[in-house]
This record gives structure tokens, sequence and C-alpha cells, in this order.
């Protein structure tokens, strides 16, 4: 299998090259044989070539099998008048891949649970993903500025609500069969037909149980009730604030990972944290979630569900008995934590 | 003054009322003229005049001089092929009454803290006031639907961006002295010329600190550090989101007030829970929300700043030696709890 690495800006670089270094493993352990291009995306893409995605990357993307993603961004690259910015680059490269459900899970594990803001009793037994529809919406809707106004469309079409809430149902099926679709139905015409749309897809899984949440009250449940979700889809902005709402409550965002798929061609697995110059450089990002990513790639671009299992179990071990990050409360290096989850491994 | 009061549904009549008593309360104390008349709005209006803000209501509203809203809507109207919804009342007054600036303060009492889904410490000397914009943005811009697709306009004028933004820096002036403008600049036009207008109404207040951050990266930061905002402003959809987030944190929804100010006439002033239909008539709502938001009517819409801190000071003598409603861990009735607060305000 050809993967294309993109390790874009700040911590990029050190989490890629750490998730990199446990797919090298599972091939060799297991027998595989899988290939690594890196290629430029975000803010050293503008560096080095004037543009956040620039045409060898998306060639690169366009034949891969699957792709990893460190992070994207900084302040370097976040002048308000800058005609080119590194985000640009992920959202071309989601367009191009036409990757629309972006899949991220929320589990809890016990050791790092007592850093979440939320009191352990709301956060037990949370164990939930977020599908966030991913290239359609306001983010790639026509946009307008002038002297005195701006505009920004929101459109949906039939078809992509659709696509989106069947993969919602689909994995609501192998887990605790039920879908919340979350929406703004009492104001915007988008979602009264996302949610009739969800409603229709949902006769179709007649084993599967749907629930509609408008999005102000999913903000207060998520913190409420965090427990009683199992599979939430979304739209594409409702689904960015949310999720990045939710993952606080795993106490550490360096946990998190996540995958863009669904396009025909590559997935994209990257943590959810962000690029934190601040730390770059400097061996302190918690490789984890970009490791727990490259599980998730394994498991859905490369169809490798017990080496993805395998790399999963590892990073629980080392949670447990390791010792870990600063952001998890240690003082473990990236490399540390890594060379501890590749010993894991084996 | 003459006031306007809107009972509304669910157990918005029973905590109108608690808010009505005490501004009674309160211009006898103080020998004011207060009267009041009750207009028909969202889902018991359309039960009555097939019109969630009917004719009537309407004049009523543009005479008064504040008006004090219970609660709207309900599973009965909801219905979602109705073509007549109880929250179409509230869109509908809050553009007729041009009531720009959504106001909602978020402070915690030591006694309802413990609340919280945070832990204490996350929550500690927090102290903040949301401004929403409530009558621009997605909410109000153009709509399509088809077959095939639908679409929402977001648009923002300058001028409104302008009026919402001074509006939260002149609030800033008065407390902590530093304004967070939440926007998603770095995908939408709207939030580059909201951030844009937003940067040059600063330099009108170089007493205050302008912060700018995104919607998603304000969804993390309202839980893991809360206590660092003073006053955050954002556009309408953003603001319905960030403030129900927001709301949670206090530990009882029952407990927020709300004021939508801003318009040519009056102000509407309401609690910030629903209409809570599963509770309704059994005298178990909390009226201290309504109560605060009587006390702002008196600030803002009547010029009663020391009647307002009587009012104030009376729910904060409740909230720390009272029996409070259920929702607050008591088993006090509206009627206990308002009787409570009237006692106090002698
Ligand atoms: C960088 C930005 C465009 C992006 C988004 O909003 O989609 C990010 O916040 C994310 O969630 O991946
Ligand atoms: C009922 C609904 C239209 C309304 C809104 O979204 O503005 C409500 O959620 C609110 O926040 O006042």
């Amino acid at each position: 299998a050809s993967i294309v690495v993109l390790p874009g800006d700040g911590i990029g670089p050190e989490v890629a090259s750490a998730g990199v270094a446990v797919l090298r493993q599972v091939a060799e352990r297991f027998g595989h044989e899988f290939t690594f291009a890196e290629h430029a995306i975000g803010g050293d893409a503008i560096d080095r070539f004037g543009d956040p995605l620039p045409v060898q990357t998306r060639e690169a993307l366009l034949a891969a099998d699957a792709i990893l993603l460190g992070a994207v961004g900084g302040p370097k690259w976040s002048d308000p008048n800058a005609t080119v910015r590194p985000e640009q680059g992920l959202l071309a490269m989601r367009k191009l891949l036409g990757v629309f459900a972006n899949v991220r899970p929320l589990k809890l594990h016990p050791r790092t649970a007592a850093l979440s803001p939320l009191k352990p009793e709301r956060t037990k037994g949370v164990d939930l993903v977020f599908i966030r529809e991913l290239t359609g919406g306001i983010y790639f809707g026509a946009k307008t500025r002038s002297e005195t106004d701006a505009t920004d469309e929101c459109r949906y079409t039939v078809e992509e609500i659709e696509r989106v809430v069947r993969h919602a149902f689909e994995l609501a099926r192998t887990r605790k069969k039920k879908v919340t679709s979350v929406d703004k139905a009492n104001v915007l015409e988008t979602s009264r037909l996302w949610r009739s749309v969800a409603t229709r897809v949902a006769a179709d899984y007649p084993d599967v149980e749907l629930e509609h949440q408008l999005v102000d009250s999913m903000a207060m449940h998520l913190l409420t009730r965090p427990a009683d979700y199992d599979v939430i889809v979304t739209e594409n902005m409702f689904g960015d604030i949310l999720t990045d709402e939710a993952s606080v409550l795993a106490g550490s965002l360096g946990l998190s990972p996540s995958a863009s798929i669904g396009g025909p061609g590559a997935g994209v697995y990257e943590p959810i944290h962000g690029s934190a110059p601040d730390i770059a450089g400097q061996s302190l990002a918690n490789p984890l979630g970009t490791i727990l990513s490259a599980a998730m790639l394994l498991r859905h671009s490369l169809g490798l569900p017990d080496e993805a299992a395998v790399v999963e179990a590892a990073v629980d071990h080392v949670l447990e008995h390791g010792n870990l990050t600063r952001d998890l409360g240690g003082n473990a290096t990236t490399h540390a934590v890594t060379r501890a989850v590749l010993d894991a491994c084996n």
C-alpha cells in the first residue's frame, strides 16, 4: 500500500513521524509492504511552493491508498490580509478527495479522564463517534464581499446529506444502534432538508434508533449527558463546533484521532489537535492522537482491522502503564512515548 | 411605565407571573407606576389566533416601554411539516423590535456551582457576558428549497456588525475591559468582514483589549478556561450555540436571565430556559431566571439601576439561604421561591 505523509506545520512533522514509525513496524510484523512518500501542505507548502496544496501534493494524494497528516497552520501565516492561508490546503484537499465524512471517535481512558474539565460522574461511560459532513455546507458555498457587506451561502443537496447520514447509520449498526442527527430545523431550510432526508434514510435501518437534536441543545447535552450518545451526525459547520467542544471532554486533545473518508480514493487520517507552534521541535508533542489515527488508517483505508487493534491495544497499554507527555501529566518525550508504543506492539 | 407581558407556553405563564409579582412590588416600594398588559405569543398564540405573533401583540410590543417574556414552544407545535411554528413568533418579534443585541450574563453562585458539570476549579471566578447579534446572519437571510437541495444565506452588513460590536465595547468599559470577538474568519467571508469591523471599532476604545477567537476554539475554551473571559461578542448562529453551551456551566438553566436590546423601542427580557412542558402547571419551575430578567428590565429599559440591584440582592439572598426549586436541589415550589424573593425585596 502506498501511504502519503503530510507532515505540515509546527508539531506536525514530529507526530507524523511517530505515526509512520508505528505503521512501519506493523508492516514488518505482519508482512505487509507499505511505501511512504512525504508531501507538502499548509504553511510549509506556502513557504516552499507558494501554494498550500501544491500540484505535486495533489497528484500524490490522488494516487495514494491512504494519507497520514500531521497538523497545519500557525501564527506565521495568520495575517488576516494574507491572500493565501494554510487552512486552504486542508479545504482543497477535502474537496479534491471527496472525503465527505469526518469521523471522530470519543472515548475516555480512565487515566486521562481525570484531566477532563468535566466531573467524572458526567463523563463515565462516554463512548461516542461524531460524523461531521466535510465537503458541503457554508464552507464551500458561494461567497461575496463588498465595501458594505459580505455573504456566505450554506447549500446542501439531498445526495450530500443522504450519503453522510447513511454512513452514520451503517456505523451505528456496528455499535449501540443509535443515531443522533443534529440540525437547526426550527430556523434553517438546509436543516429542514437535512432532517427530512435523515428521517427517510432511517426507514432503511429499522434496527437503529434515530433521534433529532437542535444544535444549541446538543451543545448543552454534550456536557450534561454525553454518555447517552452513540453516533452523532451533523453538517459541516455544526460539526466543526460540536466536535471541538466534545474533544475537551477527553481531558487532552492530544489523544484524539480522526478520519476523513467516504471519497472514491484515499482517506485522510490526522490527530484532532493543532500545530502547536509554541512546543514545536522540542519532542514535547503527544504522538498518541496520530498513532491512533494511523490505526484508523489501517482499519478504514487498508482493510486491516487486526493490525489496527494491535496498535490500539498498544496505545491502551502505554496509557495505562507508561510515562506520558506533558499534556497528560507526564514528562516523557514524543520519542519516548512512540518508543513505548512500538515496544507494546510486539 | 407600560410593560407588556408575554407568558407564552409551558412553564412560561408561571415564571412570567413570578416576574410580574416582583416588578409590582418594586413599583410599590419605590413609588413607580408600572402597568402590565398580557399578550399572546408562540404556541399559545397559534392556538388562539392562528399566528405566533398576532397583530394585537405586534401593536402592543411597539407601544411598550419594556417586554417580559416567559418561554415559547413545545412538542405540541413541533411537527416538522407544520407551516407555522412557535419560534417564528420569537424571530418576528426580534426583527419587529430591532433588538440586535442579545445579552446573557453568566456568573456562578457558590451554592449552585456545585451543580455544574464542570469541576469547581474550572468555573472558579467565571463572570462573563455574551453579546449575541440577534437580527442578522443566517437566521434572516434568503432561503430556498427545492426537491433536490436547500440553501440559507448568511449576510452581514458593516452597520449590523458595527453596532453590536460597539455595544460590546461599551459594556466592557464598565467591566474588566476585555472584548473577545468570535468568528470563523479562516473560512467565512462574513467572518472576515466581522473581524475587520471589530478591529476598526476597537481603535475607538484604546482602554479595552480586543481578542479574536475562532468559534471552534471558543467552544473549547469555554470549558477549559471560562474565567479568562469578560465580554464575548459574536454573530447570531455562533451566539446561539455558544451561549447555550456556556449556560450549562452555571449548573442550572433555571437561573440565567437574558436581555434583547438595542432597538429603537422596548427591550425583551426572558429567562434562557425553555418552556419545559413536562413540568408545566405544577409550580415546579424555577422563577429566578425570570426574576433576574425582570431586574435587567429595570436596569436597561426603565433606567432604574437601584431597583434592579435590590431585586438581584434579594435573589442572591434566596440562593444563599432559601429553599430552592428542584432543578437546584431543593423542593420549594415556584410560588414559594417567588414569595421568598418578594420578602427579601422589602
Ligand atoms: C482549519 C479549519 C478550516 C478546519 C475546519 O474548520 O474545518 C479545522 O477547524 C478543522 O476542524 O479541521
Ligand atoms: C427558538 C430559536 C429560534 C431560538 C434561536 O435559535 O434564536 C432559541 O434557540 C434562542 O436561542 O433564543
